[in-house]
């Protein structure tokens, strides 16, 4: 038995590579395609289980109440949540026969692991740093993946009872030892052909453990969608971060 | 409270390194050092709580037969344990006040975290392999820590339903996809200077997931034996592999 | 004063590519776009100094003599020359006046100086292994690039005067340790979501040098080819392989 | 015919390495081991043809004027070498009879390579950042190494006529992108249990090219001693950096 998808933001580069997902999967069905300012009627119309939004922060909670109210589940890539709106959205899920939401930062399976098992790592190495690559258009350095994954690094080593790294640098060049990020320090390289990049460094005495991530192209958060779509009918209420549908 | 520890096999290389940790840990306290052919006695006589067991296959189960009877912990990275020998000290192990076993092929925690890691992540992605390296003098290829790795995925992705990795491959040298461990190709390559090193390289829609693991040297096992010290109290019975002992 | 340039074959996705790389060129001034089966001529008519060639086999012979014949320059990275056609090539740009003509298997800049630097360094290493990544699709293995660095390799060792890599492998699996390349071991990866990347490894006395090659998309062998162009007018008669104009 | 080899500082860490190199060296024979405050007079007693010179700042010159004047050549790795002491070690070379000398600041030959592959490369490529990697207890940041490779790729970039690197940066936390080295981008990482190691990382439409350095332990330097002492005796006078002895 298939799962019923609809698309919101479809004609846009991200929904597109969204739609092609959808019906490359033997076991999900396309059934609506809602581009900017379409009816949202078509995804009730068509008895779309599930909706994939990747639209813009102005509409996407217009989306969401009417989804959410016609008991259809929602994966959300859109940016511009804050406390308020999560709020918002979470007192629509409680309702009887409400649909079920999944938000999250970053649906590349591939960066969302990195984040993940970097935090299980923490507490056995003395040493963590990040590095994170991208093309030189980029606005922001460090990106906002590589400062999430230095807070959660950070986060683990103050639970384990983990003090200041070790670091006997008395001369140096300003900006050589990187960003600090709640005492891990975060580099940012700006490549011009790269994508987007991310390495963890963990240190101990003898040897080293490294996690990197590469991002080639923009379709590389298509799978985590889909698996989003997949198992979001077993998780209800509203849910932040594609990590906690991994079962890892 | 310091935990008291006893080292057998203590004047042997890797002997040496472990009596240099414990020596160096505030938590740790060496009250005996045991070279070949000396009597295990003095174990007792100085009240060792755990000891450590790098050995010989031929001495390692005369040392746990008496310390666990003497209600002494062991923690062992001595080789050459096979289903029967681990038979006969889980039944040591199941006496009343007997002393508990944690048996491991791997101590270095990067490489056990890399095996844990690659389990976890093997079913979120369409393709895995593996990329040892080690010095020259190394007899065996590829490792016996990647054919363990190997397996692990093997069988995580067995578990979550993944058939055969995609491979168009028509035209090929002998032995350029690498050797065949359950349907995953690991590859060994050969280099002076390096020590031992692993690479595990998952790959999904526009996007890869490397997991790299160096040792640089012997003493990297060192922090993941003292972590087996640390919490063998809490673990009774027969316990193979360190990646049980780490709290995910 | 800009180099007045042709793209045969521009409505094919690499001449689409060449031809926006030209566009944004300022020091380029793109005359003609020539399609398959459209009358040569224009690139006569338009005063083309220079012409790219990324065609088919079948016509690249009678683009070459119409080109060379009119003293047009012409870069190609059309395949399929033997040493007959390569005999051919060189006979017409002997002419007075004739066009000179660069032919290269690789363009990729990163490609050529990574195959470059691998035969610079290859006598200083008692050591050297190829390792190469490409997408699950891909028909041979190794790649053609990385069969092409090993044997460059092989021959810098050979004319060095060494001799036969150390390798103590008693027990292995069949393919571990690669495909044999003249000596020179070739691991090929085939990894979902990754492009085209080549890694040399090489190793001494306490000490590895790596050279890693990553090519993300197929407009990566634009800024090579645009090198060419430049250059050409300063390289009389054939020459083959893009290292050649890199003034190293 | 093999070459006659002295020692000087043979008691020291590196000085014992260079011994161990020399002994294992089918075409060198050691003929004499020197202590700090030891007789020079055996290196001319025991016929030495080269000396190697890893001392004390105080020391070395005393010892390159004894060998020079004795017409024994000298490698030395020594540190503390201004541009006044150069000219006084040119003088003596200048001398009929006396030997030559070469004064490397890093012997690795893995290290040199990387920072001769980076001055080459530069040209061709849009950006270029420089990330080493060393163990906490370092106390300078960056390594004197990357600096030195840094400027290398700065000076050549000006050579070539290209301008500042592309960087859209707006948003950036302090050190997010490195020290600035002559406009290169330099990080440095300190993660417990590395030892010394380079990546120099240039990027290009669509590709990238990454030389990485590797050193394990303190012996990474003999090999490049060991080329030293085979070729002084061609390169007459005072040479300074192993890469005019390469013969790329």
């Amino acid at each position: 038995m298939t799962i019923k998808v609809g698309v919101l933001g479809a004609h846009g580069r991200v929904g597109q590579a969204i739609v092609e997902g959808v019906n490359a999967a033997a076991d999900l069905d396309l059934v609506a395609e809602v581009g900017r300012g379409e009816d949202l009627q078509v995804v009730v119309d068509n008895e779309a289980q599930v909706i994939v939004d990747f639209t813009q922060p102005a509409s996407v909670m217009g989306n969401l109440e009417f989804c959410i109210k016609h008991g259809i589940h929602c994966v959300v890539g859109t940016t511009g949540f804050d406390e308020e709106k999560l709020a918002q959205v979470e007192k629509w899920t409680a309702a009887p026969g409400a649909g079920h939401v999944l938000i999250a930062p970053n649906f590349a399976i591939s960066a969302v692991l990195t984040m993940v098992f970097a935090r299980q790592a923490a507490k056995f190495f003395e040493t963590a740093e990040v590095v994170e690559f991208h093309h030189p258009a980029k606005l922001d350095a460090p990106s906002g993946t590589a400062i999430h994954t230095a807070q959660g690094i950070a986060a683990a080593r103050k639970a384990a009872g983990l003090g200041a790294m070790p670091d006997a640098t008395e001369q140096s060049l300003p900006g050589a030892r990187g960003a600090d990020v709640d005492g891990i320090p975060v580099h940012a390289v700006r490549t011009r052909g790269m994508v987007a990049h991310e390495e963890v460094i963990f240190g101990a005495q003898g040897q080293s453990l490294t996690i990197r991530q590469d991002s080639y192209d923009r379709s590389s958060f298509t799978p985590g969608v889909l698996e989003g779509v997949r198992k979001i009918a077993q998780h209800p209420g509203l849910v932040v971060g594609l990590e906690n549908y991994l079962d890892l």
